[in-house]
């Protein structure tokens, strides 16, 4: 219990009122979501490190160093708290559309902001949960809500693709084969990507946005193809370091 | 058993010598690897199906109508079998790689011959175990075997690029990060591809080929950008259809 009070009362003066040693209603909401969003976080990273169907209750309570019941009033299930860990990760996807929605900027700059936003949700602690969560034989219920989650996004970014291809900002090709390469190279950082990595989860999507942005094509400056390669094992050894 | 005389030896004539009951040989050989595919095959698709925990020997001798003795003559063991649909799998790319290896075609053109098999095979019955089997609580023997052999396929990647930008037919970019974009999204298809859609695997390679290659550069005659968007809520309704 904190009192919000600073030392005693001033000697010889009739006492202040006593601040009351609970917590004023807000501070007790704010005191709950952090504690919950720890909940979550300690989950997800349990979840990454040891699998879904490894991890228990009891061992995200010892990693919070707290009991299970105190686990349980965060969350009402082991599912559940796998689900808030995916919606944790895709909630960072979704708030990139939302800022975006009023914005005039043309559809690839869009789609790029949402894009970078997506690879710094994957490598984040949640991109396990983000791109795991279906597999882990959840109830019918919950895969409907996961799938339902990936579809808007899936969408969200069709739709910006499509809107580039409008707009000029985005030479025509196919939405939807698009929009799974991009998620697909996206969602595969969680299966690589590790926190202590020399490179930030930032600097990685910012990587990839420049990958997607330049694509395989030949230098600019017309050098293009100018002689075939010449073929000596000397060469092709070197390059293969 | 298959004798391969046709019909009764001619009347009145010494007989010819009689052909052998067995098999020759090579048509053993050759008998014997067909029928360890088979083995493989089934293997690969019922780790898809079921994952690879959940599935027996008993389940893919089950699949082939044969007794688990008799897979158990093709492979000496569940993780074996893994490893071999493993194998199977990236031969494909590793074989692209080394048909390539005396072309003197620019790097890109030997870069997306490489990305249309790599992609084909994640889209075989053998993708699964492609991207899944080092997930499997594998001994650390055959681990390090799978290890080694993705190593080699991603420096192979890395190599092409490296020799694009040098030949001039990739634009400058980090070969490391275009590798695992790529990649990325190659073996995201296993999570998402069934061999009953509409593309076949190889369609769907190419169609990612041609994703790689466009990236999301604008349109090229010059309109990128012509006018801000017009929004109305009917417009981005339309779109987001």
């Amino acid at each position: 219990m904190n009192s919000r009070r600073s030392g005693p009362p001033p000697a010889g003066k009739s006492p202040a009122p006593a601040a009351s040693p609970w917590k004023a209603s807000h501070e007790r909401q704010r005191d709950r979501e952090v504690k919950r969003d720890a909940v979550i976080r300690a989950a997800a990273r349990e979840f990454n490190r040891k699998g879904y169907h490894n991890t228990s209750l009891d061992d995200i309570a010892a990693r919070l160093e707290v009991t299970k019941p105190t686990v349980y009033y965060y969350v009402t299930s082991k599912e559940q708290l796998l689900f808030q860990c995916f919606v944790a990760g895709v909630e960072r996807i979704r708030a990139a559309f939302r800022d975006l929605r009023r914005s005039q900027l043309p559809a690839r700059e869009r789609l790029n902001a949402v894009l970078r936003h997506y690879g710094e949700a994957v490598a984040s602690e949640f991109g396990w949960c983000m791109v795991r969560a279906e597999e882990q034989d959840l109830s019918p219920a919950m895969s409907r809500h996961i799938k339902a989650l990936k579809s808007e996004i899936d969408h969200g970014i069709r739709r910006l693709i499509r809107e580039g291809i409008q707009d000029g900002s985005i030479q025509p090709c196919d939405p939807k084969m698009t929009a799974f390469a991009l998620a697909g190279a996206l969602n595969w950082i969680a299966h690589w990507y590790r926190e202590d990595q020399s490179l930030t989860g930032a600097q990685i999507a910012a990587a990839f946005v420049t990958v997607f942005e330049g694509g395989l094509r030949p230098r600019a400056n017309g050098a293009q193809l100018a002689a075939p390669r010449r073929r000596t094992r000397r060469a092709a050894g070197t390059l293969a370091r």
